[in-house]
């Protein structure tokens, strides 16, 4: 469903000016002055992407900030500030709210982030937080878009995938200093963040750029929450379609990309994983050479919310 | 228990650069290159600000716009783009989300806003629509905000109050067009939009900027809903305490209302309807010249959500 209303959304909104790029990528940017506003905007629902019943109101709302500043960093663009927009259960106590924004501010301090403004209301219902983030590109330079990948690029990814469900989709850290930095130094042609599968997203820049992509599996990394998974699945059939891993894919030539991979002072370790070709789809190369496609199926959040 | 929380908001969270208006005006404020970024939230959920079963979709993605564009008309900016986070009920149909974004859509045509982007969620509850919209002051001018209104001020409205349970509430049209002529035309002191009773906001410009002000009460424009409200209250009462006008209050010296008055372009009609001055809270004048103070209070949702 959720799909579907994008795909209806994609074909129906293109983006128009002051919009430069709309609907379909991490983040929408907006002319603005001398450099673009970038702006983001995500709900987190309980039973979806949390649950209150076992999960802490801090760890929620460094959650609901954490997955903005993801979708900024995957735009290579430094947040500015985030409003916030609650919807809370009628039995909410106004220290549940209270420890909901220590997680709030606690993320936005530790990346300069201003809490500009919000919007309070109380309803018959899950609890709700709706963030909107703001941002700019670093000066001089352009936001990454999912739709600049070219062939031969080599396929750079952050930290491990897999088993977020264990722990990692609600604590993690939004790779804000790995996007200020690579965005300094290097040029990026494409890059998203890893909130619906590696796989999914991978495939989303492969789409957009219109290209394919050639995988070496044996390269992928692996977390140890995805070893974890007990499920029965091989941990690398999590690490390729587990969601929210909230790590980072960035597309870049094959000489900045050696570059990155032997840089010293990167602030989160990178794994090449294959390279943008002309081919068909995500494809996975085998030892004999050849290459077997690989099905593309994106994390969805469980129907019965039980998945959080 | 919103405005227990807005209150601990308002005292914990101050603006801090490059935010310079932060919680507890209409919107907030960010430095941002050469003129400022006006930045806004509102969250609209069933059950509280309409009702699914007797509203239609396409009046709720409306209203869900009409109350963003609302607060940045009462800051004297230009609407410039939005983002959407839906939160879904799991029934609901994709003919629904396309006349929900019709309503959006529609009103976003008229003032030239773009929809930059957004987030789709199916979850266990109420829909709930929070739009983030973005804007600009016109060029060489500052916002206005809430704070700046001066002893011997007058007050001025737009449009008429009360009664906007019957329907305005839904279908009102923002004061764009209005914020956009007064902004260009005239010098502004303060301004707010009536969303919580026209007392009650007026009462946050008082507050907000250390003074008083003293209504004349025949002056207020009594709505025609507000007279036909059947609960018995006088329709007095519900044009000073009724809820979800979004009409402006504009705050000026004597000498520009009263050319604002006189204006024969202005977009929709001005009442003055009384005075800044040092005196304590919001009252209002008697016929003997005394004075008897106005009680404040805001209105709210009713709990049960029977109310919209």
């Amino acid at each position: 469903m959720e799909r579907q209303i994008i795909e209806w959304l994609q074909g129906n909104f293109p983006p128009r000016p002051p919009v430069f790029v709309g609907i379909g990528d991490d983040a929408a940017c907006i002319e603005f002055g001398s450099r673009p506003l970038i702006i983001t905007t995500d709900a987190i629902v309980d039973g979806v992407h949390f649950q209150t019943s076992k999960h802490s109101w801090r760890n929620i709302g460094h959650k609901a900030v954490a997955v903005n500043l993801s979708d900024l960093a995957a735009m290579g663009a430094v947040p500015i500030a985030i409003v916030v927009a609650l919807v809370l259960p009628r039995e909410t106590q106004l220290e549940q709210v209270q420890e909901l924004y220590a997680g709030i501010r606690s993320l936005c301090d530790r990346w300069g982030v201003a809490i500009a403004g919000g919007d309070t209301n109380v309803a018959n219902g899950p609890l709700a937080v709706s963030i909107t983030a703001v941002g700019v590109p670093l000066e001089g330079r352009r936001p990454w878009l999912v739709s600049g990948a070219e062939v031969g690029d080599s396929i750079l990814v952050s930290g491990s995938f897999g088993g977020s469900i264990l722990g990692k989709h609600l604590t993690f850290e939004p790779r804000c200093d790995l996007a200020r930095h690579v965005a300094r130094q290097y040029e990026i042609h494409a890059a998203t963040d890893v909130s619906d599968g590696l796989l999914f997203n991978l495939s989303v820049i492969a789409r957009a750029s219109a290209c394919g992509a050639l995988l070496a599996l044996d390269s992928i990394p692996v977390s140890q929450d995805a070893a974890k998974m007990s499920d029965g699945q091989p941990a690398l059939d999590h690490a390729l379609y587990d969601g929210e891993d909230y790590e980072l894919i960035l597309v870049a030539n094959g000489e900045q990309a050696a570059r990155m991979l032997e840089d010293s002072r990167m602030p989160t370790r990178l794994t090449q994983i294959g390279r943008i070709d002309s081919g068909d789809g995500i494809r996975a190369s085998q030892s004999d050479g050849s290459e077997r496609p690989l099905p593309i199926r994106g994390y969805s959040h469980e129907p019965n919310g039980a998945s959080r």
